[in-house]
């Protein structure tokens, strides 16, 4: 039998919800990897909607769950639904949606508060020794609920315009944990609390380098549940 | 220098848009083969907004382009300033987008309508012997387009499941066009025409081997590009 993996979802497009080639490339290597997977979503409105054409927040209101059923063709439960004892792993994909519907991040920084159901989530799976895998901004969540993890976000300086958010590893780091310096096609595996991170769209790589970095990312993983 | 490579969006979800998964893996692996990408879509209302979750018709309006800048990442142009010679090939990923909102076989089947903007960007290529790719539903379009031409929607019967649309290829060859049969993983070339068609989602198989069809294809496209 595959590994039972849970995909926790933030919307659907870069600049509100969760990054959709993150989140396909997630499922293609959990698929690969013959995992089962099941996604989630927390039922609550997006922060705010943004014309991903013209890069304008609009007045309209969308909600996390029903957007991020787009990239699960339908296929998902409520985050308040959610058991980790019907589950090996967990990975979020990235996205301006993780840092601002399941935390506040891009408002408040690592003064940031994370969603209950997001925060008891990763808590439970930590607390059950299950594997955490995040990607991209997600792991600010691991690094604002479990002080003293080990992430990587990419580098730590711009590498003239390869990581133009660098700033986000001394962030990680003001909040007591260590960022660990990693390129496109790597992660970081930290060992005692089982997560695994990669930097993917922190980085401005092709597109492919991003999926494959994304897939050592869910083989570790897979490895660890 | 490589192959430069137009991609044309429906939207931004299976259900009233491009099928997300679809539309990433071509971008994958256009980016694996070194292409260089531009994205464009039409710059029109969608034919309606399906709530994913639900599955049903919502009142919302949309505009294609906006969505579709979703999968673009804002990188996106309208279809409208579209030019053929600024290309070696055009590709089309496939969700029910491309039957609501690039023509209308989602409600005439194939005494459908092709959106004007579609069928010119269609006849630029087959005009200028460039290729033209296609996948899941799309085929209908150079089906209706060409009569006459070759492509594959998967197979002729459901296979116990597997093919459950398998009566598009029927609506196919009403059109005189000539349906090839082919799996999930292979791709028919229509030589003549430079048209590359694959199933994808028309097949009910695992994320990853719909990933690596729709790789066949645009290995195939980039030969004849």
């Amino acid at each position: 039998m595959g590994k039972r993996v849970a995909v926790v979802l933030a919307g659907c497009g870069v600049f509100d919800g969760s990054e959709i080639h993150e989140a396909s490339a997630v499922l293609v290597h959990l698929s690969r990897g013959g995992a089962q997977v099941k996604i989630f979503a927390p039922n609550i409105e997006q922060m705010h909607v943004v014309d991903h054409f013209k890069g304008n927040p609009t007045e309209e209101r969308r909600n996390v769950l029903v957007e991020s059923a787009r990239l699960a063709r339908g296929d998902i439960q409520d985050l308040a639904e959610f058991a980790v004892d019907q589950f090996d792993a967990v990975i979020f994909p990235g996205g301006f949606g993780v840092a601002k519907n399941l935390c506040s991040w891009a408002v408040d920084g690592n003064k940031c508060t994370v969603n209950e159901q997001v925060k008891a989530t990763l808590q439970a799976f930590n607390q059950a020794k299950k594997p955490i895998g995040l990607c991209c901004i997600s792991p600010v969540l691991a690094a604002k609920v479990f002080p003293g993890c080990e992430v990587t976000v990419g580098k730590d300086n711009n590498e003239d315009g390869r990581f133009p958010d660098a700033e986000t590893a001394s962030a990680i780091q003001e909040l007591g944990c260590k960022h660990i310096c990693k390129d496109v096609n790597e992660c970081h595996v930290d060992a005692s609390n089982k997560i695994v991170t990669t930097c993917a769209f922190m980085c401005k790589a092709p597109l492919h380098e991003i999926f494959d970095g994304i897939g050592v990312m869910v083989a570790n993983v897979l490895e660890l549940a």
